[in-house]
């Protein structure tokens, strides 16, 4: 079954609420409390979950903890996928000493740079290589995601290499805007834009109330 | 002058982009380069930098220095812009690891956190404050921008607390969706759901290309 990107983006969002509920004790949820939660509304909730085959009871609700186990089997790999990270400066750590140890279906389980002072050691818990062994450790680690913290200027280029070696998705956190195959999904994920539009945003706010 | 959120993001994004070929030795820069780099059309790039009140030649493009200039008279404030970044776990220290020292025009100069331990001390160069103290931090710092990097749960309250105390944007991190005045400027930026997404389109890709 093929859904949106969209609809994967809120069931992946609607998990991590539910995890939330369960934290607090709940039990059962409802797709309008699930709406209010995720900024939708409870018919497109209910969609969602009919597109992975999952119904709740008029009454009670979503069972939280069937509810995440439905999820899971239609996100999750079951043998869990592996991921590369590329490019181990100041971003890159701070993305590997995030992720570390947290998801052991989801994990960094390389990570590669050309400063020969970064490779051959282990930083946050992650094996890292020089950019000459990615080819190699990509295919024999069966890696298909890539990070990409490199400098804009090297994203393109980096970016060929992984999904020359096999990786088939990218989560790129360089101003670069990458040119690759359809078949590869690139997600961009650009922290300092992303700031700076708040930062512009914030300050028209804080003009207008002076103003008003 | 008002112009669209999209048209802030490119700008910031061209800004990143020059500074990458300025790197590179570069002086001059087409709007077809900017474009291709940018992922967009060179008619777009014209008109954004025309929004700003800049036009290039035709035949030596953009004068890379001048238009950084133009672009950082638009998007920044001249006085600097303060953040604060509320808790102070794993992502929230990845991050002030990430910015702390990067731009002193756009620099988290508090942290906040309920965990006794981690306040009243400075982590990665930043001043972490307990929670009480943040509406006369907020106050005497004149910051206007939040980083939301606590629990799914706590994010509500902390949105409202943060923005009761003055602050008028916020980037979320959290998973939760947040319910806040229409002039408060919300950049959700969920990392956990775009890497859920590459994962599975990723494992779609593979898929395709193991029957094709």
């Amino acid at each position: 079954m093929t859904v949106s990107g969209k609809t994967v983006a809120r069931l992946s969002l609607y998990r991590r609420l539910l995890y939330g509920l369960q934290a607090e004790g709940e039990r059962n949820a409802f797709s309008h409390q699930l709406a209010t939660m995720s900024g939708g509304t409870a018919a497109r909730v209910r969609r969602d979950m009919m597109a992975i085959g999952y119904s709740g009871s008029p009454t009670r609700g979503y069972d939280i903890e069937e509810l995440i186990k439905s999820i899971a089997s239609f996100l999750d790999d079951p043998e869990g996928q592996r991921i590369a990270l590329v490019g181990i400066g100041r971003l890159g750590q701070a993305i590997l000493s995030y992720f570390t140890g947290r998801r052991p279906k989801l994990a960094i389980v390389a990570a590669f740079d050309c400063d020969r002072k970064k490779v051959n050691r282990v930083i946050h818990g992650c094996r890292c290589y020089p950019m000459a062994k990615m080819k190699a450790v990509v295919r024999e680690q069966d890696i298909d995601i890539g990070i990409l913290t490199v400098p804009g200027e090297a994203a393109q280029s980096v970016a060929e290499r992984l999904c020359d070696a096999g990786v088939r998705g990218l989560l790129n956190f360089t101003p670069a805007r990458l040119h690759l195959p359809k078949d590869i999904d690139v997600e961009d994920y650009d922290i300092a834009m992303c700031l700076e539009k708040v930062a512009y945003f914030a300050r028209q706010g804080r003009t207008r109330s002076e103003e008003g």
